[in-house]
């Protein structure tokens, strides 16, 4: 038997995808078996070569599966681990890619049977990119994937998980679910809100102005290119981090409002001082 | 002699020298001319094929010059131009290339006699770095340059700085100056600032956790980018565009407090239909 096992991934999209062709290009799965709800996306994902087989059918696709691989958006991931585990053995272990973890995990926690282990992880490797079309098994080279064990967490689970991570290329890291979710918030979901912010504010110039799209340059591409995101993910990454994400906004606004008020009152040099430490602090980001 | 003459370029930076490596690749100019205060930076511009000769001297270096380029920072060009114009033979053209229009031209028109003639123009094409060394003749290929003609700019000198533009790969676009900064308040400027805002608040958190950084991925990256641009230059940008950036940051408030509210009141749908017409608006842009 190869590390892993048979690996089911529940929702073969752009990460789930991306899982499944690094743990077979790597040889780390006896087989990858891709489960959802619809067919055509299922063959796809064969063809493409994320999966070997795919099921829409949980009882015969969960089969054997001593690992399984929750990659759907956020609001569907319960709804797939209530659905999947009385399909599976004792001592499999479940986890997922979920942005958001809190109330996610305490979801989970409260239904999921001793016999099964959850893990909760979430990769930092996302694009704006989404659908299996766009998988490819380098994703998570050289990236982060977070870990969020909680008191409940199966010591042993977690080390197959950081495994199962480390062996398609990845850095893990763990952190507290609740950390997670404040963290995420003002790295991941705040610019998203902007993003979609400012693609507004220019919407609605549109009507004085025709060709507002003429003068748009890189910068303007760079700042609003994840609100190409999927938007059903990212509603659902909202409504299910909506307490960090409101403090994220606020603590947002207070330092934009102290930029409005440096313009305004012609504080240059305080401005000066401003743009110098944020691009010193966005270069070592590099 | 060659369409343009002997060019003068005041300000040998990112832009100035992709104009005069342009120039010189394809053969527009008799001679390209680099005129600054540092006589190390302008010997690099001539290394790197940016000019053919750098001089500190106006007089020197603008001899015989009938078409001169500044492309030094926004706050320093109506004085390059005040400097340089006493040099300068009758119907000798200048041009810019500062991002912030209205404030400059007014200047500008009030000392410049009829003897020499003022086109302001606006490249957009620059990106988050600066200096010589990322200067490159092909930056203004497919970009677009914004022309900002007043009832006072010359005809003929109107149409010679389009056909440069246009010589060395640009479209070229004409709009009244007021216009001008109104949209760039909103395309380029606002997203300056929304990003060195952003940068803040992750800074702010770095109090209270080591590792941010960490969590950090390609959404947060790229909404970020800009901000590594030059801060003098941006300073300068806010300075002159003061009232329309203003403007823009009401604007962005505003539609961020209306998403803020949508989250609060946990109006899911209306959120959706955000996302949606969002990422449909941003994908039309690539």
């Amino acid at each position: 038997m190869k590390k892993f096992g048979i690996v089911g991934i529940i929702g073969v999209g752009m990460i789930g995808g991306s899982i499944g062709m690094a743990l077979r290009k790597r040889r780390l799965a006896d087989k990858v078996i891709g489960l959802g709800r619809n067919p055509v996306k299922l063959r796809r994902a064969k063809v493409l070569g994320a999966i070997e087989e795919g099921y829409t059918d949980f009882d015969k696709g969960l089969k054997n599966a001593g690992l399984v691989i929750v990659a759907t958006p956020v609001g569907l991931i319960p709804v797939m681990i209530k659905r999947a585990f009385p399909y599976l053995e004792d001592g499999s272990i479940i986890t997922d890619v979920g942005s958001v973890k809190c109330q996610l995990i305490r979801k989970i926690e409260r239904f999921l049977p001793q016999r099964i282990h959850f893990v909760g992880a979430h990769p930092i490797a996302g694009l704006e990119t989404f659908g299996v079309e766009n998988a490819k098994p380098t994703l998570f080279q050289e990236s982060n994937c977070v870990l969020t064990p909680t008191p409940s967490t199966d010591a042993n689970a977690l080390r197959v998980i950081g495994e199962m991570w480390k062996g398609i290329g990845a850095r893990v890291l763990l952190i507290n679910p609740v950390q997670h979710d404040e963290l995420l918030a003002l790295t991941s979901h705040l610019p998203h809100l902007i993003a979609v912010s400012l693609i507004e504010v220019l919407c609605n110039l549109n009507k004085k102005y025709k060709n507002t799209k003429e003068f748009i340059g890189g910068g303007f591409r760079d700042t609003t290119r994840i609100a190409c995101g999927s938007p059903i993910m990212w509603r659902d990454i909202c409504l299910a981090n909506k307490k960090e994400i409101l403090n994220a906004l606020r603590k947002f606004k207070s330092t934009t409002n102290q930029i409005e008020e440096i313009i305004s009152n012609e504080k240059w040099d305080m401005l000066l001082r401003k743009l110098i430490r944020a691009k010193k602090e966005r270069d070592s980001l590099k």
